[in-house]
């Protein structure tokens, strides 16, 4: 999508070994890239947030394989490889998904090869990740113009939880995709953006790119949305997951589940947009299943933001010392969620449902 | 309460005409009191939130109108004064009884006993705000105790949303007087508290009130109640509320819906701690007759901490000129509230319930 006018991926592969990413830690006061030279890099860059979303933490991991492949093409390697990658984000099933693909396909090849395959195939699944999302958002379209139908072509407002934009994959996004496709084709949309506590990732992320693809939107915080269900002022929750099981119940960002059951509880539609890579198909309880990743208290005491000197600093708002929780995902139960919206289609948020996408689609995706 | 060991109350009067306040702004950081001489200043408390909490407002407004009163008893400042009051703040319907009560006796005085009544008056609202407090306390802690009993006294677990601590009421507070009574009959009771965006009086104020108590806690983000509640890590959820219709809809600080909402989805019982002026007898449906406050977009935009330098700073969290809104509070319907813990005892949150408060208690209540 576009930054300042400028079309770009978030993460992208030049001159052939060469791997650069968009530093989202600055993001929205400061636009960085940077370049990812080994697989130490891509480490920190998945664990400390550089990059993150599902679907980019895969494709990076991806390349982290690639990257790895640059000094040491060896099966010890590949393992070790496979290991310091699965470490850095326990909850995303894609990182697994990515992580299990390059390795099988890697293991099979023989090792003077590895470099260049690698490099190919995490090309491959770039590209694939693209596909995918255009094609989530032409499903997802079709929701929403038949929101805009019944509105009698009245402003469809759609509020959107963390960031499943085009910044959380590599291009397009999930959540954010049907919402670019709505507005290419004329329709009259409105975006409410949480903000998403503790890391802001709404506002500091999902805001600055629907900013800088032109599509109206309102800040708001988390707490605000059940109230704006409340009173019509929302058609449609659109968000995006970090694992679905199998059974459809839907891991996400920490506070979707709270805007599930506004949904729910007002007649609000609750869609949620994922590739299919993020169907964790060994898992039939999302609630009881799915690990939840519990980070560090300062994410919570801490709020980073640009100060009056334009600086990018953080500030402290409770007292010193204090004690925090800090789970960073919760787990919507698949009788909250009216659809999955993914590159094969709208799926309802059930086992036999999900099973279609198994049997029919499977094998034809990586 | 106690403030480093030290017995504090939100506000007090002394030498007769004097008014002094817990200028909360600056908290948890800075702990600075202030006195308030005459009714500007008083408005301006109320209305940027030097004071706040549906109590407190109510008492800090009843000593604008005897500050007031040094300057000019006649009716037309009284109405000036009444006036200039109600508009501080629209949603907490205790500032709107407290006026009422203050006018309505006020006028039936001769001029010159004005200024000496209106203390009177206004120290008698206090004292009656700390009463009704103790008494929520006393009647909250039985059902903190019947948890205790049924856990078999391994710790109780309570979330709580906002402050409604004692610094949002004259002293005890109304959801924090169970816990503090609980905790002083021996209950091992831990608190999960809600930061409350945007204005984060959780982080702020709750956390701060709770350590100089020596109550035992942990800060969550707002989203995470629900994940905790699912996980059966909370045992009761105890909020305030700002305004409450007859017919039991609890107005409190926006989000406490959502908080309300993953209550009734895990079980876990939903309790609401008010004083009786908190009930609006005029209003039969909450969530369509309360006005909702819809404050700046800054408050949103901007998040108030300190930095390295111990200096309390703003810094923006969103792209510049980004659009926010920001409803300040939100109405939980009755029917998801377990029950109204008053000065009188706990009620269902239905018409006839409440009914019995007004029939049977009114007359002798402020």
């Amino acid at each position: 999508m576009k930054v300042n006018g400028e079309k770009y991926t978030s993460i992208w592969c030049k001159d052939s070994y060469r791997v650069f990413i968009i530093d989202q830690r600055w993001l929205p006061h400061e636009f960085k890239t940077v370049e990812l030279t080994n697989l130490a890099e891509t480490v920190i860059s998945i664990k400390d947030m550089w990059v993150r979303g599902a679907p980019l933490i895969g494709v990076t991991a991806a390349f982290g394989f690639s990257l790895s492949m640059i000094t040491d093409t060896s099966n010890n390697n590949l393992l070790k490889t496979k290991e310091a990658l699965l470490e850095t984000r326990p909850t995303a099933i894609n990182l697994h998904w990515a992580v299990e693909t390059m390795y099988s396909f890697l293991i099979n090849i023989p090792e003077n090869k590895r470099l260049k395959k690698s490099f190919e195939k995490a090309n491959e699944l770039l590209n694939s990740d693209i596909q995918k999302n255009s094609k989530i958002g032409e499903f997802g379209f079709e929701i929403i113009k038949n929101i805009s139908d019944q509105k009698k072509s009245k402003t469809v407002n759609i509020l959107t939880h963390c960031n499943a934009g085009w910044l959380a994959t590599v291009d397009w996004g999930t959540a954010t995709s049907p919402i670019y496709f709505a507005k290419e084709n004329g329709i009259d949309i409105h975006v409410y953006v949480d903000e998403t506590r503790p890391r802001n990732q709404g506002a500091q992320l999902t805001t600055w790119e629907l900013y800088h693809n032109q599509i109206n939107h309102h800040l708001i915080v988390d707490n605000a949305g059940g109230h704006l269900m409340q009173h019509n002022e929302i058609d449609m929750v659109l968000v995006g997951s970090d694992r679905t099981s199998s059974n459809g119940d839907v891991c996400n960002k920490i506070g979707t589940y709270l805007k599930a059951l506004a949904a729910h509880d007002n007649n609000v539609p609750f869609y949620v947009a994922l590739p299919s890579s993020t169907i964790d198909w060994n898992i039939t309880n999302g609630i009881e299943q799915i690990p939840i990743e519990e980070r560090n208290s300062a994410e919570v005491n801490f709020v980073q933001g640009k100060n009056k000197d334009n600086q990018i600093i953080s500030v402290e708002i409770a007292p010193e010392g204090t004690k925090s929780r800090n789970p960073a995902f919760d787990v919507t139960p698949s009788r909250l969620v009216t659809g999955l919206i993914t590159e094969y289609g709208i799926f309802k948020a059930n086992y036999d449902a999900l099973q279609e996408i198994k049997n029919k689609y499977l094998e034809k995706s990586y």
